[in-house]
């Protein structure tokens, strides 16, 4: 089914015929509702209500089964009744031809494990007979073509056209959403609640949407998400592939999972809200905070064109709000355009001697239509300007209406976006009627223009992102598991440096030459051939370390290694009485350098998810670490370093010395490769990862892992 | 004039006889619309059309001007006549007796010099005829006082009565508040556009109306305030006093002050944003970043009595919602609380065995009115309960209205906080509407509900804080106005640490010992007496110190220091040809601990600001700074000290030594009396301040000043 090109879902947005069990014409009743939002919105082909107890319905003759309908085939079964009634309600639909079903219906997964079972069954009768299923516990949907007008749903408020195609988790929302909507002008495509998904979920329904001539940008609404890595590599392709369409998306919800113990300091940063920020970063899905964000967006993406760069012009009849507008410009990572002379001479020749040439543009306060159509035409015309915030706060000569109405002609005809707020005393809402009719995203405040510029050209950056050369990197898969293996054999979940470092030696990290000393001697030798060491105790049952006595550093020489050797074999020994102590694992010092910490979390639904910090206080009190969901290529690799605030310190910011940032990526990736690998690995910390100064690489100084197990035991942290 | 208890106000607050000078009858003129909103509204007053060319306006008898009324006086009058004539339109108005004016009309300070020449010459009329005025350049003002009706303004919609007072600077915004707060069934008590705020401004605004029996909460939209300290000490006793008035306030707009270059760390990380969020802050002012959370908080705060601790309990009908209202609550500072076993038992009683009897409480989707009242009975019985998040989402059985309607009586009867989100496919809107009117506040989500609980908590929090006892500073005041006297007498307006250390001990900081050496053999005897000293150039001519070797630390011996004092002026002799080289400050080194920055900006309207940080990376790359404006108390210092990220640093984490936060706390304190006392300082860095271990005080390492005076030299950053 999902080889076909619609994903089988032209069959419930483009039916033309269909079906709605459990019609009624009962006043406030959900069966109601949909029956006359289908035939209200003049629905181009032919809906038949279906009620065993009236032979009418609103006045349209219903029939007392889909089966009795006189029609060949249903295309579409839209189905309000209980819940337990509609596995069978969907064999009928079913053996009635249809190929979509719309379950509004509650009382599924949504109230425990009863409805879990119905749900189940529903899924599967719909499976066996390719039907593609929205719901159930949903809204509906709308699909607002002009040719066809298909409002199936129990929305109290219809869309209208437009180009933002609109998918929601939440049913609630959407009737706020359309609301929200027709007070700002905002058209849509398609307007899908999608319930419990129990088939078709987000994933599916943005990569028909992507295909929607009618869509310009996709606006989520997601509590949770089921897929990881096939959403990352599905929609990074719709949101930055050829022709993209933008994605929008508010995250409400946190699951409990983020509050379990956990015991590595991955662990216990890696939350969900961490694995989605990941998950939409490396989609290039843009994350917006609030119902208003979601908007502001949406309504300069499915308006204007991407701006080529950052170079921005502001043209304002008013200091303040000019003002306002640069500061978030600036904040959100654009600048202000230089104007070419040109443009100057042009502004100099229409302005008054008391505006403001440069930029932002003033054209003062008793500025008519005709100023602001010359100062817009200027920049627009201008090379250096990549797009415009425009604002206009009436005063007694202003033109409200005259002045958005010359915006969009040239505003369009330009290809550079244009985002405009007009705020003030008067009533403005006329004119920013005016723009939202005609295309050009109006604001209430000019920060949210300028922060709606900002999000535009942080889409234009993910466009045009470079691919950075992927890196060859050199594994030794058979090694990592065969040490993975025997650990489990041997009933072991938790590694040490000793095994660990085994399997990231593997996967090419550089390891500091080490080996195990059984006796005073090896150790001397061990020293002797490193230079300065680490020693460390080994047993089976000492997992604190240092607590017992049992690690010493920068052991020098042979005689240093033989004292250390006994005096730690001694110490560990009254300290741990009982505990089987194997030797000691002696391993060369790490020369000097910025000490960071790499991590893996797995998690249920979205697989491993790899973090990366500064080590030390800078994880344990600033939480100055990123995620990225694995796997990851070199972009990913780049961006998790460069993400951190304290990225600086690895940069040879305030005269430190640069660190070797190719040689960190590559561990960065190696880290992704491991992950992805070697499912059995659920918690991994390498710290310290040494970075030494660029060139001369880095080095792995501790690590810990956790493997599946039956019995999980407690990490040390 | 502010003598009065009512500061004056209750004449535009609540007069008897109003006149609307510019008052029209043309569709779509001001005129027009304050006049027709004064008579829709059903005033108690009564209301005088004025304008020379009608003799009627909207069918009531208007008069040619002010004084053809007749009426002995006029309380109010509302000016809507070209900017240029309100000066002479007042002195009229004056004559007629008006104590308050509005004035609608714009074209005053917002369009520059002459706008704000007439604005000044309409001020001096006020003041003169001890009028109070508000605007120009507003919108006007309502009170919805029901036996007063006046809706003095041309908003187009009117406020519907109720107990939240809203402030705003900006007239846009107040019409779409108006929009947005019917639709929520908000209402307000008063309402006030304030303009350009040549004579009212918040200030007197919020004395006002925390007197105000009407008003329980203000709502705040700022765009900039003119006061610093004052505006701490009153409000801080309207928010935090007896009988409290919380606000909340959204501010908005930035000015081009913070991006001015600055030379001192402090100077560079204080911007006005900084200076606003320390005003508020000091000010129990709650700053909210959205509308949306301005709405959110009020309607919590003109409803709800504050929670006595932060135990919340949860109920719920469906598992989902309850985990995301869970971890906004935790979030939010707040906890779940435990029951008591009576608790526990009734709800066992009540609630079906699948039901989760712990908190959050989970009643289950089948659960009808009934389950909810007992759950709600329950748990606001108990002790261990300080309020309760309420959610519903409607499933088959659920009773939304009979649901809505039991939560009124139980939470007002219980003197506890109880907050409520209906949400789900179904519409709810009946049950909200019956929750919003019956001063339940209602939210969309889950997370806003225990968000608006928790900004409930914080305020409880800010009501109940501890004062911490003041400490008595030991300052020399007279000492340190001299070395900056002497220092502007020479033409200096940078102080290194020479004379920066002679001022900072007056005002009681730990100065390391340390004295002038004109020769080696001083430089000698100083490091014999002090022990181990830091050596630096002292020349007028040398700014980068340590950039011409004139710095070395750590000298140790009498002989290292006669070697150390000619090497040192030799160097610097040779690195800055030419230089005034007068000796060596001798300065004992300081001892281990850790290192902080304590910082002085001053801005021109809110006075001196103070900074607080760890030094190093923590402020260079992080950031990590808190702020306040002088002068503070104890709290303040305290609370400057606890609100950095880095705190536990300071507070012995992880196996850390606790530092001295007592001998810190001090510092602050003078630092802030040096702020207070000296105008003249307009930048200081103390940086690093180091602090020893607990009860080992700590130690100014090095400090720069940079004073008032008209060449502005920069500081050696």
């Amino acid at each position: 089914m999902k080889n076909n090109n619609d994903l089988g879902l032209d069959t419930v947005f483009r039916p033309r015929t269909v079906a709605v069990i459990g019609a009624s014409a009962r006043a406030g009743s959900v069966g109601r509702a949909v029956f006359k939002n289908l035939i209200d919105a003049d629905f181009s082909g032919t809906v038949f209500p279906v009620n065993p107890r009236s032979r009418s319905v609103c006045g349209v003759r219903a029939w007392a089964d889909i089966n009795a309908i006189p029609e060949e085939e249903i295309d579409l079964a839209i189905i309000i009744v209980p819940a337990a009634a509609t596995p069978e309600v969907a064999r009928q639909a079913a053996a009635k031809g249809a190929k979509g079903i719309i379950v509004i219906s509650a009382g599924f997964r949504e109230i425990g494990t009863a409805g879990r079972k119905t749900e189940d069954q529903l899924l599967a009768v719909c499976r066996e007979n390719r039907i593609r299923l929205i719901g159930p516990n949903c809204l509906g949907l709308i699909n607002t073509d002009p040719d066809l007008r298909l409002n199936a749903s129990f929305a109290k408020r219809t869309a209208t056209p437009g180009h933002i195609a609109f998918i929601s988790q939440s049913g609630a929302l959407c009737t706020a959403v359309l609301d929200f909507a027709a007070r700002r002008n905002m058209g849509f495509s398609k307007f899908i609640s999608v319930g419990n998904k129990a088939d078709v979920g987000e994933l599916d329904l943005i990569r028909y949407l992507h295909k929607d001539p009618q869509t310009r940008v996709i606006m989520l609404y997601v509590e949770e998400l089921r897929h990881g890595f096939e959403f990352i590599e599905t929609v990074r392709e719709v949101t930055g592939g050829d022709n993209p369409t933008p994605i929008l998306a508010l995250k409400s919800g946190r699951t409990a999972e983020g509050a379990q113990a956990a015991s590595s300091h991955t662990g216990s940063l890696a939350g969900s809200e961490e694995v989605y920020d990941a998950l939409f970063t490396q989609s290039g899905v843009f994350r917006v905070k609030t119902i208003e964000e979601l908007f502001d967006y949406a309504q300069a993406f499915a308006t204007q064109p991407r701006p080529r760069g950052n170079r921005i012009a502001i043209i304002t009849n008013a200091g303040g709000p000019g003002i306002m507008a640069t500061d978030v410009t600036i904040n959100a990572g654009l600048k202000l355009a230089h104007f070419r002379p040109e443009t100057t001479a042009a502004l100099k020749e229409h302005l008054p001697a008391a505006a403001n040439i440069k930029n932002p543009v003033d054209v003062i306060g008793d500025a008519r239509m005709d100023r602001y159509r010359d100062a817009l035409s200027a920049v627009l015309a201008d090379d250096n300007v990549d797009g415009v915030v425009f604002i206009l706060t009436p005063q007694s000569m202003t033109e409200i209406e005259a002045t958005a109405k010359i915006i969009p002609p040239l505003a369009h005809g330009s290809g550079k976006p244009v985002v405009a707020s007009f705020m003030g005393l008067m009533d403005v809402s006329r004119g920013a009627e005016i723009l939202e009719k005609n295309n050009i995203p109006h604001y209430f405040f000019p920060e949210a223009a300028a922060r709606a510029m900002g999000a535009l050209y942080r889409y234009s950056r993910w466009i045009g992102r470079e691919h950075i050369q992927e890196i060859n990197l050199d594994i030794n898969q058979d090694t990592a598991r065969e040490v993975i293996k025997n650990a489990l054999k041997k009933g072991t979940n938790y590694l040490g440096e000793v095994e660990g470092n085994r399997i990231l030696a593997a996967y090419g990290f550089p390891v500091l030459p080490a080996r195990f000393a059984g006796n005073a001697g090896e150790a001397a030798a061990a020293v002797e051939e490193f230079g300065p060491c680490a020693f460390k105790i080994v047993s089976p049952d000492i997992v604190h370390k240092s607590d017992c006595g049992g690690v010493r550093t920068d052991i020098r020489t042979p005689e240093e290694a033989r004292l250390a050797f006994s005096e730690i074999m001694e110490t560990a020994g009254i300290n741990s009485p009982g505990a089987d102590l194997q030797g000691i694992y002696v391993q060369k010092m790490a020369g000097t350098g910025v000490e960071v910490i790499l991590g893996i979390k797995r998690h249920k639904t979205f697989g491993p998810l790899l973090m990366f910090g500064l080590g030390g206080i800078f994880v344990e009190i600033f939480k100055d670490v990123s995620f990225r969901l694995a796997p990851i290529r070199h972009n990913g690799a780049r961006h998790m370093v460069e993400s951190i605030t304290a990225f600086p310190i690895l940069n040879g910011a305030r005269g430190r010395k640069k660190c070797d940032l190719a040689a960190l990526e590559r561990c960065i990736l190696s880290l992704s490769a491991l992950a992805t690998e070697n499912p059995e690995i659920i918690e991994l910390d390498i710290n310290p990862l040494i970075i030494h100064p660029e060139g001369r690489g880095c080095a792995v100084a501790d690590c810990r892992m956790l493997l599946r197990a039956p019995l999980q035991k407690m990490m040390d942290s």
